[in-house]
């Protein structure tokens, strides 16, 4: 048999810059408002949050921002990730397409969330901050800012949305077992959780409610910043690694991608593999389309209003201008906990009210049915996030398969399974529905948006 | 910092050949027997459980093998895999040693399994075999071979111990998700197991137990044959891709190994990355100290008996000559499954036998602890059953440093541990206790051995 393909780049490969999608927007992304003053905010509105180096990284425009060798070090240990032709998947499918993926799964948290951890642990180090505050969903984010606090020796507390606590008790057990500290949330430790807990007593949390919890502790504390793991601009930024090797490895492929795909809760793994491209074409290069899928029970981009809004529950950030559903809405308990958010990523949503990205939304059981059928052909065990992606990218193929069209499909396999296998189980005993959110309550969300 | 490095290879030099130790050895292996003869058995006697291309495997003296382009084809999809130095844990261990790691948990299975699976896979498929039945205890076989099956297009039917069946539930949801049908050992599928489960009832299991169901469910069916995924020769053979890989890496790096260290429970991941080394040296190369580490609950090597045995309970194999804690000999349910077994390969008992090797066994809190150290100052979470090597790599690393002494220490990190997080919790919450096996339970295990 013709077999699945993987294109390896050398270590000398890993990019020596981030790109940044601003220096190439045709319009300048909508400046972050001070919520009381609803004036643009300045750098030092942030310093309280968030060490200069990555203030000034969130705001520059410059194209390219230099890896600090002590950052490259540590990417070494997995990267470049290899790209792969999946051949095998192809012919599952009787597809013309081609079908690439990108493969972040083989970091040691099994996702894409350590290139942007290790880059924020080291910027907070060499500021002298001591420890970290954050919030995480499914837990790949809150397990690679605990890897990234090991290496670098900070201390890093997460709130961990209560429904994915119980749900991966084993990411938690990760977390741990780097030495950090994961407390469900909302939780009695804060302000903000406490608040909660007085209305909804059971309440399942929300990455809009850690958010507001991290913040507080990190606002509260002087030796203590926040780490945020998607939706900010330094934070896609640091993703773009991923889109920067996959463009070699295409080359090494004598291939371009005519559709790229990716899932999207905060916006950051679709950013990653998605801007390097979509920065070319607005700089003359070649055209392609990127799709970004969201699930349908948190449907931001699909619908979401593109308005300023709070990027946490208790309304302690900046308001920022992005497809939200609404910082009181709380998404149903789905599998995929990494994209139950609120909101998303200025640049993916300015780019998508742009017209330079498409969004699509699909129920989590042909997300899992996907990713089975994925993990049978090509070995590799999806996260459920990631077969958003995987979703995506088989319609795409099928659509070519009808069409008789044969393009190039690229998508960013974000992440492992390893940690969800429970989501597995309860797919293949037939107990995962595809839970729906309630109109009204998004109506009332969207109805209680900030007045700007 | 000065990190921790990674050495790659290209894919080109994946390994061609596997490297047959039979091929090197002083003595030859003393032969199988036939359990009711006692005489040495031939490859007819196999035929029912093995396609011949194997069994041919199983007793070829050539020094090396031609591995098929088609397994090299699937090889590729994580071969040639990382081996690193751990800059960061000699740091820690204030240490003058060079410590290196090869990692075998970049494979989709998450360990070195699939080396072996997917060569026995294809194999069968080559011979018309439909369906494998095999058994697997920690899980880490089973979803290699469930991985391997999906790939080539084989039924696959897995006898799991029941103590992991229960303890790790989500690597028999990795198994199902692969498409295999996975089943707590003892059943009520088997004669074997029912006349297990009629003595008692409420058995745990054990690997030897799982073997006489998967073996009788090959012997009494035409279409299905037989797949092991450790102790015999031609699973050891297939494994010396790792050693093999390790050398050319070393010497990119300019160094060779004074130590090689491996975890033993059947034996093959420790074969992997020792043979190719013993083997230069026994071919009057440079000499090395080899170190096969085993939980001290299951001692096969280090209180074991050198003696002819059968290889499972249920006394349906053959009779091998190897380290043995007699085939009724039934652990305590510790958390390294992979390597509850009361035997050892006949190639690592026979080396051992020579003095070629060193054996080693630690109790399981000192290699949690072990493990938990590496994952804080290297970033990756072993698997329970990879700590037993971390711990043999660590003391050797910690003896260096008293004495003063700059080794090399090579040691094999077969596989992650995102599957095990229970017992990570557990060991967190001081739940972890060094079960010890019961002394007059080994002497009447030992006294049962065969008479030949």
């Amino acid at each position: 048999m013709s077999d699945s393909i993987k294109y390896v780049l050398d270590e000398s490969r890993i990019p020596r810059q981030w790109y940044n999608l601003a220096a190439d927007l045709p319009e300048p992304l909508p400046p972050v408002l001070h919520p009381g003053t609803l004036q643009p905010i300045g750098p030092a509105d942030l310093a309280p949050l968030f060490p200069m180096a990555l203030i000034l990284q969130e705001v520059t425009t410059e194209r390219e921002v230099e890896i600090p060798g002590p950052v490259r070090d540590v990417y070494r240990q997995w990267r470049p990730t290899p790209l792969y032709r999946a051949r095998r998947l192809e012919r599952a499918l009787q597809t013309p397409a081609r079908i690439y993926y990108k493969y972040e799964g083989v970091s040691p948290a099994g996702s894409h969330k350590p290139n942007t951890a290790v880059a924020q642990a080291f910027y907070n180090k060499e500021a002298g901050v001591r420890r970290l505050a954050t919030e995480t969903g499914a837990g790949q984010w809150g397990s690679s800012l605990a890897f990234a606090g090991a290496l670098f020796g900070l201390d890093v507390t997460v709130f961990m949305v209560k429904v994915s606590y119980d749900q991966k008790p084993y990411r938690r057990a990760l977390m741990e077992t780097y030495g950090a500290r994961c407390i469900p949330s909302p939780s009695t430790e804060t302000e903000s959780g406490r608040r909660i807990l007085a209305a909804s007593p059971d309440s399942n949390g929300s990455l809009g409610i850690a958010i507001s919890e991290a913040v507080e502790v990190a606002a509260s504390r002087d030796d203590t910043k926040y780490s945020l793991g998607s939706v900010l601009n330094h934070v896609l930024l640091h993703q773009t690694v991923i889109g920067q090797e996959a463009i070699a490895q295409l080359e090494m492929a004598g291939d371009y991608p005519d559709i790229v795909v990716g899932c999207t809760g905060g916006g950051s793994n679709f950013a990653g593999i998605a801007f390097p491209f979509l920065g070319a074409q607005l700089r003359g290069g070649r055209a392609a389309r990127f799709v970004a899928v969201e699930p349908a029970a948190c449907p931001s981009l699909t619908r979401g209003r593109y308005a300023y809004d709070f990027g946490d529950t208790g309304h302690l950030t900046p308001l920022v201008k992005m497809h939200t559903l609404g910082s009181t809405f709380i998404p149903p308990g789905f599998h995929a906990g990494g994209l139950r958010y609120h909101g998303m990523a200025p640049l993916v949503s300015h780019a998508h009210q742009l017209g330079l990205i498409e969004a699509r939304a699909y129920p989590q059981t042909a997300c899992f049915e996907a990713g089975v059928f994925f993990a049978r052909h090509e070995g590799i065990v999806p996260a459920p996030e990631a077969n958003h992606a995987v979703k995506g990218a088989i319609d795409e193929a099928v659509r070519c398969r009808e069409e008789g069209a044969s393009r190039a499909i690229l998508f960013n396999l974000c992440g492992h399974g390893h940690f969800d296998m429970q989501a597995y189980m309860d797919f293949t005993a037939g107990r995962i529905t595809d839970q729906a959110y309630d109109e009204g309550e998004l109506a009332m969300a969207l109805a209680g948006l900030p007045q700007v």
